[in-house]
């Protein structure tokens, strides 16, 4: 190991927190020596919340969203609307459609999506489990809350293929305008769907 | 405990990680749910080597760099000048020393700077231990590598009247133009300061 450092330990945990995502080794550096002049518990509290949560954490057997039981707190909310199920990509976009407080029924998260060119298919994601839930649960909505990218625009689309013979709505989330936004620093493409896709104007409508 | 993520566990180590600095909640939970994804090992290797690093890296009781000895492997290498000491700011700053390889004798952390705006008084910081070493070890120069600043000036000054009756040759860093950069954008004290400090011109000396 190198001495750069003088400190083996230093080096190891400069090493570690320079795994992380977005944190290069000066940042890493910067936050140890942070961590070594703040109290001992400040250190065992960071530290232990780490393993903790990897080592307890684990994922809904339902919705595959994170859960620290079998079944996580959205699926066993009996409050929630079990007939409509949004599917996500990820957990944290879960989170993020919680926080909107607009959705009040389950969640499924596919864990990806479908991109031949990483090499990922159908089969990689929780596709068929989404299939089997809608079957099962009689599911009388999902909405398709994906990234409006090409890949998820495919996951899409195949997942409408493959329910198109079961009574269950699909829905899509509504593509326009950022609230907000200017109009002349709206893309092209999100401005056309907008047009497309004009509303009547509503005095009482939520703008 | 807010429930916000469904998950205390992951809530506590969001909160734990944001108070790093620099890690704001968002940057927090992408952290969180990167080392989610990852194997256990990984976040086991993170937690414990920042718990081990705190709780075993100590201070050399000679110059108060980090140490896991008593006396750090600068201090107690005997193929380094003992009779020179670089007096700097910060752990941090010793580690930059090191990195330029042009100092080859010892170092002594301060831990600080004077600086009456903060209330920090030459009595919080390092000083005294510096006097008691040049007297003891019987030091021939110190290099005083503190920031040019108003505080590193003063605590500069501080050091250098207490020191006004040995015989120590108390060198500063050189200030002048950085390396490679334009002289148009280089500000006018430091290019004042170049000018005072001009050195003849040697075809042989290192620009």
């Amino acid at each position: 190991m190198d001495l750069r450092f003088n400190s083996p330990l230093l080096e190891s945990a400069v090493a570690e927190l320079s795994k992380l995502p977005g944190i290069g080794s000066k940042t890493a550096l910067r936050l140890a020596l942070h961590l070594l002049r703040q109290e001992k518990n400040v250190a065992h509290a960071l530290g232990e919340s780490i393993i903790r949560m990897r080592d307890e954490i684990s994922y809904c057997s339902r919705c595959h969203n994170i859960s620290e039981e079998k079944v996580c707190p959205i699926c066993s909310n009996p409050r929630r609307d079990s007939k409509t199920i949004c599917v996500v990509e990820n957990v944290k976009d879960v989170l993020t459609i919680e926080t909107t407080h607009a959705h009040n029924g389950l969640s499924h998260v596919l864990g990806g999506l479908i991109s031949p060119l990483d090499g990922i298919s159908p089969s990689d994601i929780e596709i068929d489990s989404l299939i089997r839930r809608v079957e099962e649960e009689k599911t009388e909505e999902i909405i398709l809350a994906l990234s409006p990218t090409m890949e998820g625009d495919t996951t899409n689309f195949y997942i409408y293929r493959k329910l198109a013979h079961h009574p269950v709505q699909i829905s899509l989330l509504a593509r326009g305008l950022s609230i907000g936004n200017e109009l002349e620093y709206t893309d092209e493409l999100t401005l056309g769907r907008s047009i497309e896709n004009r509303v009547p104007f509503n005095a009482t409508v939520k703008q």
